[in-house]
C-alpha cells in the first residue's frame, strides 16, 4: 500500500463568506492552500479577507474546487452557475442535499458536483464568528449522487478532513431523511413546546429548570434561516410530522380517557428513542451515572472542582450546571461511566464538596 | 422586629422512604431533628434508618409534621389517613397538587394540610440514592389551599428551608398548570420526538449531535413515575396538548403549501418563548456568549481548562460538551456573559486552548 498524494492542491474558491463559508476559507488557508473569496457583499468578502481567508477572486482565477456557502434557498442556483462558470470540482455546505441536487441532475458538469455537510454552526453568523476550528472533531457529511466522479468525492473527502472534520459518507436522500429525524424534527418539536411559554403567565415560569431550558434551547435558533431549511427538507419532515400527529392523537385520547396503559407505552417508547442515540465517539451508548455537586457561583470553585475531579482520574463524560431561581449556589451534574460513579463521589466529599447522586 | 423562634422542632414522621422521602429525613437529621420513618417496605426502612435517616415509627409517636412522600396515584390516600391520624400538621412532596387536595377537601383537619413540591430528583430511585443535600438551591413549592391554616403553612415552609431550598409560594390549581407548562409537557414533547428515533435506521442516527440530545433527555425520565405524574395532571395537560396539536396542523398546512412566512411565524414565535424562561438566580435572562474549546478527551485536560478559565476571572454561566462521532476530542462550549465572551476566548487563546466563538 502507498499513501496516496494530496490531491487538493487549490486553489479553493469559497462562494459565500459568512460562518461557514469563512471558517471552510481559514481551515484551507491554515492548510497552506491559496483561497478566492466571492459574495454579494463587498463587506463580507472585505472582512473575511482581512480576517486572511484568502483574496477577492479575480477575473481568470482558476479553482480547483468550488465551495458554496450561501443561503440554503440559493444553493441549487449558484452550484449550477459554479458548474458552468468552469471545469472545477463543486461542493456545498448546506444542511438539505435534495432540492441543490435537483437542479443540478442533468447539467453538463454534474459529475464534479459532490454535496456535503459539516455538523456544525452556532448561535453567531458573518464571517467575524468565523474559525478556522469550527469543524474540529465535528460530523461532515458528504453526499456523492448516482453520477459524482470518484476524484470529485476523493476532493470534497480531503477538504472536510482538512477542515478537521469527521467524514460521514451517506446518499444524498438518506441524509435528508437522516437530518429530518435527527435535527429539523427536534427543532419543530422544540419550537412546539417553546411556544406554549411565550404569553404564559410569568408565575407559571418561575418553577422552570433544566427538563425545559434542554427541551427548548435550539427553538432560540434564528427563525429565518430554519424557516428555510425546513421548506427546503419538507417531504422528509411532513413524514415525521405526520407520525407525530398521529402519536399526539393517541396520546390525547390514552389521557382522556384514563387509559394509563397507553400513556405508559408511549413513554416507554421514549426511552427506547433515548437509547438508539449514538453514544459517545460513534460507540454503543454507555449508562452513565450522575454525580451532584453544590457550587457557589463565584470564579475560580468550577476550577477547584474540575481540578480536584481531574485528580481522581475519573474520566467527565458530561457536564450540567442547574441554575437555582433564588441564591448564589449552582448544582453542577457530573456524569462519569455509571460503574464509577459512587467512588467518584466519595472522592469529591473528601475534597470537601457536598454531593448527591 | 423580632426573628420568630423555630417552630418546627419535630419529631417528623416520613411515609414513603425513596428518594425524597429519605433525602427530606436526612436534612431533617442534619438539623438535629427526631425523624421517625415508615414505609409499606420495611426493607426500606431498615435501609434509610441504616443511612442514618431516623428511627422506625413505632405505636404512641406523636409527630409535629408528617411529610407524605408515596407514589403519585396514593398520595390523596395517605395524606388523608395521616390527616385523621394525629393532630399534626401534613405536607407531601407530590408533583401534582390539585388530586391530593381533591382527596382532603372537607375531611376533618383538612386545615392542617399544605402541599409542597421540591423541584429536585434525579434519574436514580429509593433510599440509597438519598441525600441531605439533594435540595440545596432548587425551587420548593409550597401550594397552602383554602383553608390550610397560617402555622401549618409556616411549618411546611420551614421544612422547605431547612433542606435548603428556595420556598416559591404558589397556588395549588396555578401550580399544575405551571408544571405541565414547564415540565409535563416538555416531557411528552420530548418522549415525542424521541420516539422517531426507536426503531429508525441506524445509519439515519450516525450525524445525531447535541441539539437532539438536548431535546430528548427528558425522555429517559422513569416511564412508569411519570404516566402517573401526567394522570394526575390530565386537565391542564390535556389544555396544553391541544394547544400543540392546534399549532402542529397549522405547521404541516404550512409546510404542505409553502407558506414560508406561516412557518417563520412559527418559529419566530418559538425564539420568543425561550426568551420568556427567567435567567438565572430568578432575575431576567441575560444575552450569554458561547466560546468553543477543543479539548483532548483525557482525564485532567477538563481540569486544566477550568483552571485557566478560572484565572481569567470571567464566570462560566453553563458548559455542554459536545460528543463527536469518531475521535477522542470533545468539544466543550463555555457560556458567559456575552460582553467578555471575545476577551474570554482570547485569554484562552493566550494559555494554548484552540478556541472559536
Amino acid at each position: 500500500m502507498t499513501v496516496p498524494d494530496r490531491r487538493l492542491t487549490g486553489p479553493v474558491e469559497v462562494i459565500g463568506t459568512g460562518l461557514l463559508g469563512t471558517s471552510v476559507a481559514l481551515a484551507c488557508r491554515r492548510a497552506g492552500l491559496e483561497v478566492l473569496l466571492s459574495d454579494l457583499s463587498a463587506d463580507h468578502v472585505r472582512t473575511a479577507s482581512g480576517l486572511g481567508a484568502g483574496r477577492p477572486r479575480e477575473a481568470g482565477d482558476r479553482p480547483q474546487l468550488v465551495v458554496v456557502a450561501v443561503p440554503p434557498a440559493l444553493l441549487g442556483e449558484v452550484i449550477a452557475s459554479a458548474l458552468a462558470a468552469s471545469g472545477a470540482v463543486v461542493t456545498d455546505v448546506g444542511s438539505v442535499k435534495g432540492a441543490p441536487l435537483a437542479a443540478v441532475r442533468g447539467v453538463p458538469g454534474a459529475e464534479r458536483y459532490v454535496g456535503g455537510h459539516p455538523m456544525a454552526g452556532n448561535e453567531r453568523s458573518g464571517p467575524l464568528a468565523a474559525s478556522a476550528t469550527l469543524f474540529d472533531g465535528r460530523p461532515w457529511a458528504v453526499t456523492p449522487h448516482a453520477v459524482s466522479s470518484p476524484e470529485s468525492v476523493a476532493l470534497v473527502t480531503e477538504l472536510a478532513e482538512l477542515c478537521g472534520a469527521v467524514v460521514v459518507r451517506m446518499d444524498p436522500h438518506e441524509h435528508d431523511r437522516a437530518v429530518a429525524r435527527i435535527s429539523h424534527l427536534p427543532h419543530l418539536m422544540s419550537v412546539l413546546t417553546a411556544s406554549r411559554l411565550a404569553g404564559a403567565p410569568e408565575s407559571e415560569l418561575t418553577l422552570s429548570g433544566q427538563g425545559v431550558r434542554d427541551v427548548t434551547r435550539v427553538a432560540a435558533g434564528d427563525p429565518a434561516l430554519y424557516a428555510q431549511i425546513v421548506a427546503g427538507n419538507s417531504d422528509a419532515v411532513l413524514g415525521l410530522l405526520g407520525e407525530v400527529r398521529e402519536q399526539l392523537d393517541g396520546l390525547i385520547a390514552a389521557l382522556e380517557s384514563g387509559d394509563s396503559g397507553a400513556v405508559s407505552a408511549l413513554l416507554r417508547r421514549g426511552v427506547e428513542g433515548t437509547r438508539a442515540i449514538p453514544g459517545k465517539h460513534g460507540g454503543a451508548a454507555t449508562p452513565a451515572g450522575s454525580v451532584f455537586v453544590v457550587v457557589p457561583d463565584e470564579p475560580g470553585n468550577l476550577a477547584r472542582l474540575f481540578s480536584d475531579a481531574g485528580e481522581s482520574g475519573v474520566n467527565i463524560e458530561d457536564v450540567r450546571i442547574d441554575h437555582d431561581p433564588g441564591r448564589q449556589v449552582g448544582v453542577v451534574e457530573l456524569l462519569v461511566s455509571a460503574g464509577l460513579a459512587d467512588g467518584f463521589a466519595a472522592a469529591l466529599e473528601s475534597r470537601g464538596w457536598a454531593t448527591h447522586r
